[in-house]
């Protein structure tokens, strides 16, 4: 175990790296009662060391628990809290007198609770400042694939690219799990909940330089009621940040305000504060929980495959759907532009029903030869930013599907050989089990998958949009 | 078999229940590559007369096919015409003069094709007139499970109460399978592609006196080239119905009219016309394929469930969403008023945590008994048109869950009761085998689901529109 922690006397970076990467981990109380939150440590390979302590149990899962705080070593890198809010200020003061360096309060039942809760939390506050760094209270912890630390045993134990922090742990449970089930794995992830030391902020100034990170996320509930100077100071982290930075903000409407009072004691911010951040800096505003899923997705599979215009080739297999999906794209502000001569006479040659003005309706010819040479045409046309195909799932993976799949695949290349991306929808179905192999395939083969169009053009607006704001 | 069609003399709702209920059905040409659509029929134990007829084979699937149309009998209900567009004219005329009642014009190449489609399609009009009555080209055909007729084999033999009539056939099938999937089932479904001869608006008006018919949905592409009234007729019809009517309207758009042209040769219409439309009738207008497909579920599931203010109590497990789902709601429309006192007190005390200012944010006390009385206090307020309900899949659907779905019945009893709509959110995940398990104990139980609060919402927001367009 290396030299204990001497008064904070560390960088904020020095402190997430043992956050993230610890050498030894607390956890008061463990509980095999919480067995993910145990497990998601255990589960890992976890090689540093690991003291559970407990006033019920002697053992959980083969690891023998401490009955008391007090018999741990000093210096422990990162020490898990979960105890009831009653017994938070004694721990606390224990784990800075060991000199550990970083905490994560679990417990809930702070501010965002009752006022007896604010008051605990200014206690906290004035308790841990200069001495240890804190996440928390009411927040999940860390995820680091790398780290072999993580909150939850289902997450991915490969690491990825993506980095996410946020204010909400089941919003960070779901959207990793989510991920994770679309291939986009993570470098690092925090759940920092009502954030009375460490705060959003701090992670986006250590994702911007973190060597393994190249896409940031972020849930935001609302500034810190402990920090004044947190709307400059975000602008101040953002203008540095030159990684695609996906922010999804709750909290916009008065009601949605209150509900976060109710769940992270967050403070309500002014939404022009919020327009001024998003026109300066290269941060990208999305409106939902499935807009910041999908975003994601396509920033990691479409790395450096920008669209430089807001204009895609529509490929569908049904004509009903290619009106709606049209109407669709241009009302979201992606243009559907009409091939021109001399590719559309060229591609039209090649078909005996359907259209190939654009959108591409090709029944029929999806496992014939022809089907990518006609999609090939129109996608290297100028004037065409990127792809959007829709496809539905099979009966029946059977050979039909696999010389489908393969024409699938070169036009996927082709498109990426030209420098622009290709968005996959593949929308859920009563075959469900069917599209769940199907997306499988498509993920291992590099290829965003979406579950309608309109979703798979938000995002595709959005890696136009870090394309603009990176150019300027 | 009945006296033969002796030249247009019944009326329209005549032919249409010949069509849906057909004692005798002709195939031509039928062919065992197209096994779904001879299937379709024979799969259900349809007892009327069936007659295949084609050059290539000599039986299919134990049929024994007839080799030419002239051997068929006379005043066959209803003829289904799949040959190529070269043949098209000549077997329609052997129908006519066969006095057979109704036509399925499969073949595509017509008018959404080329010029020469265009041609053709006049030429076919000319000929059918006061003769014979005709859906297509280009069109899938009907569906009715009470006739024991559907085009397609996957479709439930289940009679319902939906009915829906669509210009894309895709759109039809796709429709009409996710509908099963989420328990609902029709009473009438027509594929009518190019409508040379009958239109939406038979349709409408034959589904409006359909006493098995409650609710009517809408493909809607653009009007007839061959109907200068349609816009009347269609405001005509629209006004006589009293049930609820969904309609989703293709080709909004310049570049979604283009598409329309290519798909099935409609002719653009002016929003205009349909602004008033809306306003003067009661259809319903839906935005989207997610958006029809979500509110014919609410409506099939909500009958005499309309909400009478435009609020909800919204109920989730997370802090997160929450606040998320709230803002969401509130941008499309619908309050999320607080819990007034002294309702909330008395929600308070029973909870150590989480909140009832509503949303409802409860973790953990799901299982408890005191979770649906908590609901029932905040379901009851005046002020409160119904709820949305939010919930993740389960790991397993054990004896945990069994507690917690046994709640989940009894807030959705206390809505019922109230008469106030219950709509659930259900969110697709990497848990996608257990989403469909719990999908399907929560329609057993006549649950309406959808994938995400957002989609649930808009659906919410046409079951208020219902009612606020059917008081006045």
């Amino acid at each position: 175990m290396q030299g204990s922690n001497s008064g904070g006397k560390l960088e904020t970076r020095q402190y997430l790296d043992k956050m993230f990467y610890p050498k030894s981990i607390a956890m008061i109380e463990a509980s095999s009662k919480r067995e993910w939150q145990v497990k998601g440590i255990l589960n890992r390979n976890y090689s540093g060391d690991i003291y559970f302590v407990s006033k019920i149990e002697k053992e959980i899962f083969g690891i023998e628990c401490y009955h008391d705080i007090s018999e741990l070593p000093d210096g422990i890198d990162h020490a898990i809290i979960a105890v009831n809010r009653k017994k938070l200020k004694e721990i606390i003061k224990t784990c800075i007198e060991k000199k550990f360096y970083t905490l994560h309060i679990f417990s809930a039942g702070a501010a965002e609770f009752d006022e007896e809760g604010v008051k605990l939390e200014r206690e906290i506050q004035e308790l841990i400042k200069n001495k240890i760094r804190a996440i928390g209270p009411n927040c999940m912890g860390v995820y680091c694939p790398e780290g072999r630390i993580s909150y939850a045993p289902g997450f991915s134990e490969k690491s990825g690219r993506v980095a996410f922090v946020s204010q909400s742990g089941d919003i960070t449970t779901q959207y990793v799990l989510n991920e994770n089930h679309y291939g986009v794995n993570f470098s690092k992830v925090a759940s920092i909940g009502n954030s009375i030391d460490l705060k959003i902020i701090d992670f986006i100034d250590y994702f911007n330089s973190d060597e393994k990170t190249e896409i940031i996320s972020i849930y935001f509930e609302g500034f810190s009621r402990y920090e004044q100077e947190e709307g400059k100071k975000l602008r101040n982290v953002l203008m540095k940040n030159k990684k695609p930075l996906l922010l999804l903000r709750g909290g916009k409407t008065d009601q949605g305000k209150r509900a976060a009072a109710s769940h992270t004691g967050a403070v309500a911010t002014d939404d022009r504060i919020w327009r001024t951040l998003y026109k300066q800096t290269n941060a990208l505003e999305v409106t939902s929980y499935e807009e910041l899923l999908d975003s994601t997705i396509a920033f990691n599979y479409c790395k450096n495959l920008y669209p430089k215009v807001k204009s895609v080739v529509l490929i569908v297999w049904s004509g009903g759907k290619a009106v709606l999906t049209t109407d669709q794209l241009i009302q979201i502000g992606i243009d559907v532009p009409e091939i021109k001569e001399p590719t559309r006479s060229k591609m039209k040659e090649m078909i005996s029903i359907g259209s190939v003005k654009n959108p591409l309706d090709l029944p029929w010819i999806g496992r014939e030869g022809k089907y990518p040479e006609i999609c090939k045409l129109s996608i290297e046309e100028e004037y065409i930013g990127g792809v959007i195909l829709e496809t539905g799932a099979w009966e029946k993976l059977d050979e039909r599907f696999n010389t489908y799949f393969e024409n699938l695949l070169k036009i996927f290349h082709y498109t990426k050989q030209q420098g622009k991306p290709f968005l996959l929808s593949l929308p859920h179905s009563h075959l469900y089990q069917q599209r769940e192999e199907y997306k499988n395939k498509l993920v291992e083969n590099g290829i965003p998958v979406f579950p309608t169009v309109s979703r798979a053009a938000k995002a595709f607006l959005n890696l136009f949009e870090f394309q603009r704001k990176f150019l300027f």
